[in-house]
């Protein structure tokens, strides 16, 4: 199939040629299917194809174009990333399906994947900033890094399964530079990509140019960003990739996939809870919802790290350890001091992703958006002082109850 | 082209077809290349292509099976470690061709090499057991590694051009395997390949059997190899990978290479000359030869460290580290740590490199060779404490004296 860019009304064409997906649609004519689209894609062009005649039938079309959409044809963004993003979700549908929206179909050479129409559900960064709870979101979070992480590593897989796997991924060079860049590079510096309040010019000033212990550490990180293949990461799981409700939660654009560090995607998504506790602080004094937030902290890792370690107690070989090679209880002081370095890092990860939006060209909005201006820079130097702390000391906080420590102090 | 196995006779036609090497043999009829077959190839046939009149002008021509070409056609084994043999030479030849024989033809459907013939040249390994003194070795290899290292890592590479490599040696799964199997595995445990000297029978149950901290690092170890993508490694850098007189130095065979941890070709090269000080020191007392291999230790990582850090004060900007991010005396601490990460890693691969080699299924000639029980079984039980030794404490072995110390104490 050649690539051509579809509009609200090809697709529904495109749509209509798909069997599967014409079936769950319900619609024998082409006429019996409307489509919309749906404004709030920043990179790819994002539709709704519905039955005309019956609104629950309807799914979602993402497309990606080789530019970025939000900006135009003057800013080109491959649209390979639509093929990490089908390939991460087609080895998520293999390992932990229940954590993303269905996949009804997906062409990598028209860059393009069809996927359920998450309608009853929103984005957890606006459900956090709109103060709302969400009791399963840990269970359900940390069953799908347990397995997602476990099932694509060393741990699991055997060697040629795995670097078939690096394979697939190998080539998102694009979106890696991306992070390497804004996440681990310009946001620390003077650089012209740079988002300063204008409020915190001095603090910027004064950040950028007396951190050198700070920048060391983001070097340390960032060079395990770049060369620690341990095993597929999302490589962008803030708040803003899941859509949840009360009962379901679902990652979502995953086009950032590829295989590093154990840490990455742990330490976005506690950066982020860590943001929605910022926000918050400043703005209001529910000392229950704050309290949820920090307690969701300390649950997210302990529930991770018991998922994952009970996964891989129920390995019994895999290509790192052959069965019979060591002792039981060295086996378990062995994978003691592997998960001591899978926290380690995630603290170091979580640093640098709440500190890189304070000044970086990408914020958040429970923090960036604030309309009141001294309670947008109280956050935002509270980031600052939090996540630096984070970067400085991550290799000395081994538990989470350190960690929740250091996050009260700030 | 279509792969077929060449024969000692279609070797010539087929030369003769390369114009390059028809002009580099200085023939103008196929009756004047005479050939031959080199014997002590174990995975590959290999050949020896010269002009019948002028001796001088020969070439080697390597080509790999589908099997292991010294047990034959039972034991398969993909053709395809030539591709990754190629694909690291044509790398080495752009960044420090001096140190690797000249290439003149290859052709990674045929699964072929025509290289230069280093007829005035031998097997390092042998050299050292014949006693021999390479004044200039240290000199060559520390340059070969400082600069092949260097410039295949992130510290010197784009993020493009890195993934790019990177991706021509992913699948080179088949190698990576059996490096995981019998550099970090089988020997350390109870295995049907492991050759073990009958007269260490109880050592090496004693061995397998109680020695779980041992097991245990050789798990990090084993882990940092499978996925730590810091550089492109040779990979099978032993003394037998190396060949040599007075005034030259030559890497070969490197069908081994992957993107693998910087201290892993290190602590190869480290192995071997510890193996041949061991050898020396059970067979014969000339102390001013075993201490010209200690004091060559302590010179090649010295000078190596001394090379790679000169290459990267020469780096201005990299993918890892853009100009102006961070002041020069953190970046300076930085290296620093850098480096002793590289010391400490190197001194644990050297160890299972040692260790590995005294009951797993691949000796050293200078010492499973040793004719004389009782001295084969003192260097066996030597290299046995010494292998365990440096990979028990290899975290806090922090410079070469501390090395050397523990070398001479065994």
């Amino acid at each position: 199939m050649k690539y051509e860019i579809l509009d609200i009304n090809s697709v529904k064409e495109f749509v209509f040629n798909i069997n599967n997906v014409k079936e769950y649609l319900a619609v024998s004519s082409l006429a019996e299917l409307t489509s919309s689209e749906i404004g709030d894609g920043n990179l790819n062009f994002v539709y709704i194809v519905s039955n005309k005649f019956d609104a629950t039938k309807s799914l979602i079309v993402k497309q990606a174009v080789p530019y970025l959409r939000c900006v135009g044809e003057e800013f080109p963004l491959s649209r390979e990333r639509m093929t990490y993003e089908i390939r991460a979700l087609l080895k998520y549908q293999e390992i932990c399906s229940e954590y993303i929206p269905k996949i009804y179909y997906s062409n990598e050479a028209m860059s393009i994947v069809v996927m359920q129409n998450l309608s009853e559900h929103i984005i957890l960064r606006k459900g956090l900033i709109q103060h709302h709870y969400y009791y399963n979101f840990i269970e359900h979070i940390t069953t799908f890094l347990a397995k997602s992480l476990f099932f694509t590593s060393s741990l699991s897989l055997d060697s040629k399964a795995k670097r078939d796997l690096i394979g697939q991924f190998n080539s998102n060079t694009e979106l890696c530079k991306l992070t390497e860049d804004f996440v681990f590079t310009a946001p620390y510096m003077e650089d012209e990509t740079n988002n300063i309040n204008e409020e915190c010019i001095s603090e910027a000033k004064e950040f950028f140019n007396n951190n050198e212990e700070f920048k060391k550490n983001v070097l340390e990180l960032k060079y395990l960003f770049m060369t620690s293949s341990d095993t597929l990461i999302h490589g962008d799981l803030h708040t803003g990739s899941i859509m949840i409700n009360e009962n379901e939660t679902f990652v979502i654009d995953p086009e950032f996939a590829f295989f590093g560090p154990f840490g990455f995607d742990i330490g976005a998504l506690i950066a982020n809870i860590i943001n929605s506790y910022i926000s918050h602080s400043v703005i209001l004094s529910d000392e229950e919802y704050k309290n949820w937030l920090l307690n969701s902290i300390e649950e997210f890792y302990t529930k991770f790290e018991e998922k994952f370690l009970n996964l891989w107690d129920n390995q019994k070989s895999s290509s790192l350890i052959k069965e019979g090679f060591i002792g039981s209880e060295m086996l378990d002081e062995y994978k003691k001091e592997f998960m001591k370095n899978i926290f380690i890092s995630s603290i170091g990860f979580a640093g640098c992703k709440i500190t890189r939006r304070v000044f970086g060209v990408a914020g958040v909005e429970e923090i960036r958006g604030l309309e009141n201006k001294e309670q947008r820079k109280k956050a935002e130097l509270q980031a600052l002082e939090l996540g630096q702390q984070l970067v400085l000391q991550y290799k000395n906080i081994t538990n989470t109850e350190q960690l929740i420590k250091i996050i009260k102090s700030v």
